[in-house]
């Protein structure tokens, strides 16, 4: 009985992968999917970023959307980087995601909570808060690039 | 007096113009953000079809998950098609979307209608609503690409 239940639980965890993988039909899909999503964040955190270093005004209804789009968009990437998109068509995420998972996960994660911060900064209206909470995403980002993206 | 008021009017306008142009430092970063956009609406589009279409199985959660994210990335693209971003990197919208651009709108805004209309779909649990929410949302995919895309 009890190694029927381990079989069975064996099998469970082999399908929930095979589904995790075949949200993409292709892994250049997956690559595709996961470079539209990080440029999408790149864009609306610039948005935020360039407020928090006076580049441009500090507006806080914008902040609040592209911090409510970043908390969102923020979730995607992460389930296209399954095995075997690694390759398929031209990225910069290294060797290293798929070989080290569970410190890109804790990364992944850690910027994800960040985000959150980052959303609930902006609905204080609170410029100095915002300033801060980009200083928290602006790091994950960068802890994770220098682990785990090609410069 | 009223000319005062008309002159300020007019460099408001001109102003929020060259505000929402410059959220783009580049036509191609506009071009590239709607792309990804787009792309990952057709992902996550794509998932919810196949569940209609019967090609995977019908997994509520995931249907809920997905739409939420379509609602969400779907208010996107539109403001990414500014004066001056039909060129800058290949794409494939047609010169139609910048001479007529209230039927433009007017597409964009029927297509986030139906995608809200899948969002609350999902979360009744019923397959017969999500289908007749997708038909609702492809239907009005289609109308745009055939009047605004290249095929």
């Amino acid at each position: 009985m009890k190694k029927l239940v381990v079989t069975l639980l064996t099998i469970a965890a082999a399908l929930n992968t095979v589904s995790a993988s075949a949200q993409f039909a292709r892994s250049e899909d997956a690559i595709r999917y996961r470079q539209s999503a990080f440029y999408l964040m790149h864009q609306h955190f610039g948005r935020v970023a360039a407020m928090a270093s006076g580049k441009i005004p500090f507006d806080p209804k914008a902040a609040i959307d592209n911090a409510a789009t970043l908390e969102v968009v923020g979730k995607l990437p992460w389930s296209a980087f399954g095995e075997g998109t690694d390759r398929g068509r031209e990225h910069r995420a290294l060797a290293e995601v798929w070989t080290d998972k569970a410190k890109f996960k804790e990364y992944a994660d850690a910027m994800q909570l960040e985000l959150t911060k980052l959303s609930a900064a902006t609905k204080t209206g609170s410029l100095d808060s915002v300033k801060q909470a980009v200083r928290g995403v602006g790091g994950s980002c960068k802890t994770c690039h220098d682990a785990f993206h090609k410069n």
